[in-house]
């Protein structure tokens, strides 16, 4: 049971909550611990940043893996690994790997790289046929190269994306969250094209926002069932005090589940 | 005994250090025991963050208390999970699970409500007389509307509040310290408005300074004994240095007792 | 072993990697077993940042250093702690408790005080002749006087420590890398500064740089190998991946040895 549990009853019951991927950059075990006993119920998603798992030991990033998805949470290596052993043609043994890590899910991105479109599709379907939790993320990590891609095209990729079997697709704005996909250099969110994104619903959708800003907006605008990923692990409870409506700036302005039905 | 502590002995006899305050946005145990062996003789009050244990496990949210109260430091649920509870009529629910928590204070504020000034009085009171050390605080969470208040009308509170019976009162600048109370828009001390607020000293101010350069200004003009709230747990330790006169900013320049007495 | 060890094999092999050092700003125990078991072989040195080892406990100091140098890293206390001893002429109880301590290195430095350069030499002197590996520090912690001394004169110190016997010279960023050094007010490296000081190579250097566009830009203008420090702890896994490709940053963007060679 909740601390203070008479305070959640009420939107905990009317509104489920989103999906929230936490960015672990290389926690040891203490820190695993003390996040699956604070947090844990509010994760869905833990994400090994980048490369960060290639350069820990295996019997550490096994053990940690193990506590995760003993937890219930789906540890998944960063896309730019997958990217990497891509461009070494090394895919079958990247997910050999992955699997005998113990990481649950994958992310198919082509963020640092270039990747033709009946390749990630392939990507995509051998993940799944491997047994995987498939999140396929799009955008670039280059500011300038990101910017060339105009909303229908990041549309259409989403699209593709459902069509090969990703269970989410991923919006990207790494760590820091400026300049890139739907935010400005402030990290404010470019409305205009968030709703060209949110066209066809958000269902399948994972926005990152790093910035607590963002959380705010994206809560308010479409409800605390929006779901989110890259939060820093320190950030996972003030997330889901964001959603409840338990931080002054959500507090009193969380839609309910009638308001976001209209 | 502390490390090096030939080089502490001055400044340690001499002038007595001001009350720290660190904000727990949702530590694990781990990382709790970790703060107490590093810092816990340089902190007297734990704020758990806004709503932050309304989202953890009740049995986690205890041994934290336990292991707080345990060390000598007073911990204490934020603000705004008192404005949620007092804005669904549960104030008494609300004291009496604090108590059963563990939690040794109660912070009175309307930072993200609106309470009349004798409600909020009754409130005081009432956290005084369940026993609990109570902190108030002055300040609004939303810019626009904490610039309407002018630095008379926080002094009037300020006193009012300390007659009711708070203990101390804390001056509201949230985890990120800028465009609020005595900050302006890049986190440096607004001087005019910070001075009217001291006009009748400082003993019984917490300022919440969440930035470095916050700590270290506030250090240099009132010396080791201001109280300063919102540190990070991450930055306790570099508080405390920063008293001492033990990191570059302060070093050399702390005044001494007699300076201080003119 | 590592993960995904396969996409480490040819990086690792050419190109050794530079020496890291990051800052500890008053870790506890269970911090201090997490950084060493994830990142302690992408880890050279751990400065217990400024004077923060004199405002913790002796025998919690004892029990991180012994930690660090069981791992093969070595331990060293912030050259400000140096400099208060030394205004304080304590200087050879200074070395006397960091070596019972367990503080294997000491740094050098006039940040925030000044040492006349023939005091400087025998501090140097001393250090070596006492068992420690020592690193100068060259910089001013107040930028106004660290933008007095020219790139010429920061050539010059660093010729006289190395004869004078530091085995490096570590080039002062502070915690925030701004407007300090070869940083500009944004953090970006000033480029002819930088070029002058490396002008004898950069073997012996290591550069200050706790942003992680900062250790990109040296990265990709030196390799891998180049020397790096005030990495925060956090970031010490993130570092390695820049170093190895494995973020989106240096992925398919670091230099070979033959290249480097050039």
């Amino acid at each position: 049971m909740k601390a203070f549990d008479f305070l959640n009853q009420t939107s905990e019951i009317t509104i489920p909550m989103g999906k929230t991927m936490v960015l672990d950059k290389g926690l040891g075990l203490n820190a695993v611990d003390d996040l699956i006993a604070t947090a844990g119920d509010a994760i869905t998603f833990v994400k090994f940043g980048w490369g960060t798992s290639a350069v820990m030991d295996r019997n550490l990033v096994m053990a940690k893996t193990a506590r995760y998805a003993a937890a219930g949470l789906i540890p998944y290596p960063g896309g730019t690994l997958l990217e990497a052993a891509l461009a070494n043609d090394q895919y079958d043994a990247f997910l050999d790997e992955a699997k005998a890590l113990g990481f649950k899910g994958i992310e198919v991105s082509d963020g640092s790289t270039t990747v033709a479109a009946d390749i990630r599709h392939d990507l995509i379907i051998k993940a799944r046929e491997a047994g995987f939790f498939v999140i396929s993320e799009v955008g670039k990590k280059n500011p300038d190269l990101d910017h060339e891609l105009t909303p229908a095209e990041r549309v259409a990729i989403i699209n593709a994306d459902l069509a090969a079997g990703s269970h989410y697709v991923i919006l990207e704005a790494r760590e820091a969250g400026k300049n890139i996909g739907i935010y400005d250099n402030n990290g404010n969110i470019k409305v205009d094209e968030l709703d060209l994104l949110a066209e066809n619903g958000i269902d399948k959708l994972i926005f990152e926002a790093p910035l607590k800003a963002q959380q705010v907006a994206l809560i308010l605008k479409y409800g605390p069932q929006v779901n989110m990923g890259n939060i820093a692990t320190e950030d996972a409870i003030s997330l889901a005090t964001l959603r409840r409506g338990l931080r002054g700036d959500t507090l009193g302005k969380i839609k309910s589940a009638a308001d976001l039905a209209h």
